[in-house]
């Protein structure tokens, strides 16, 4: 007895696959669109038809860009210092920095983080066009944040290695309390790196 | 400046129109596509095109079926019982008790509930199809599994009050303490219900 017909399980088996929905939340969704008009589920389809297609890397920095542009829109800018490069894993880091709206330079996105348990070395993430740009474009500083995380840590250690030779500043996002957070509640690790680079108030 | 790429974008927006997908988890879905292989999207994109022009509903249970079946599997299985109809809300419902394996009548799928304050009344959903199909079928019982909510409940007394005069036996789900469930934790209504329905050990 087949209580679900293929065509809705098809979409359930889709769903399944997106990271953070299991079964039921696939489920859910699937009869959702069932019971919601056919344009919302077009609309879904077409937007994920166009992704791909729609979109490449900036042959500068390697964030998203339009399909078509070279050069992406923060790259392209004059309004953006070029004395600063803010590298990044992913291109969504690049998009929860924009947000804070306080940072003016330009990005790298490194597309990865070094990781030799899963054999990603230097080679296969985009450290070598960042080296590369740090010898054509006037670069005075250098903000590594990547995931403060042992693959994030070991990465911006990497990197600083191979920039401070070149007589540019390597500085990276600071670590301690999260805003809103509570001393209580706050993991040992954190809390020994918020007593260690403790702030001076003045 | 525009830090996401409008065929990103698209997609975000399309995510975030899904039941219980915020902003940030839609961002985190089009940004694992774009990662992704193609064909991952692709395959999304293909099952939704397909859900509603796949699907139909049955002629006579109201569940989901294969477009151009008339009659869905269960309501055409000989191996299912015509004396019970167990009338859900939902087709997931349909699922969720056919995933207990103990169930071997036919269903009644209402499409909704009864809700004056949103204006559905017993018109708006699936009731007289089902009075219909009790004065055609032999059925001599009818177990109302609607949701333990406000509304599910006055749908039940509803149909109760329609059904009985015409000397069919009405059963609904039992109430009581969920299985894994802690007394402590229960709530009033059901620690109340769950004493009030005490059930005989014998």
């Amino acid at each position: 007895m087949r209580a679900i017909p293929d065509p809705v399980q098809n979409l359930i088996d889709a769903f399944s696959h997106l990271p953070g929905i299991g079964p039921k939340t696939a489920s859910r969704l699937a009869f959702h669109l069932l019971k919601a008009p056919e344009a919302l589920s077009l609309e879904l389809a077409e937007a994920l038809e166009g992704l791909k297609s729609g979109t490449s890397h900036c042959q500068q920095c390697y964030n998203i860009t339009l399909a078509g542009e070279d050069i992406c829109d923060i790259c392209a800018s004059s309004n953006r210092s070029d004395e600063t490069i803010c590298v990044v894993e992913e291109p969504l880091d690049v998009i929860a920095i924009e947000r804070t709206g306080v940072y003016q330079g330009k990005y790298h996105v490194l597309m990865g983080v070094l990781s030799p348990i899963e054999g990603i070395g230097p080679d296969q993430i985009k450290i070598f066009p960042l080296l590369e740009r740090l010898k054509q474009e006037p670069v005075k500083e250098v903000i590594i944040a990547t995931n403060p995380s042992m693959e994030g840590d070991a990465t911006a250690l990497y990197l600083q290695q191979r920039i401070q030779p070149l007589g540019i500043k390597v500085s990276r996002l600071a670590r301690g309390l999260p805003v809103g957070g509570d001393i209580e509640y706050a993991d040992q690790n954190t809390l020994q790196r918020a007593l260690a680079y403790r702030q001076t108030m003045d």
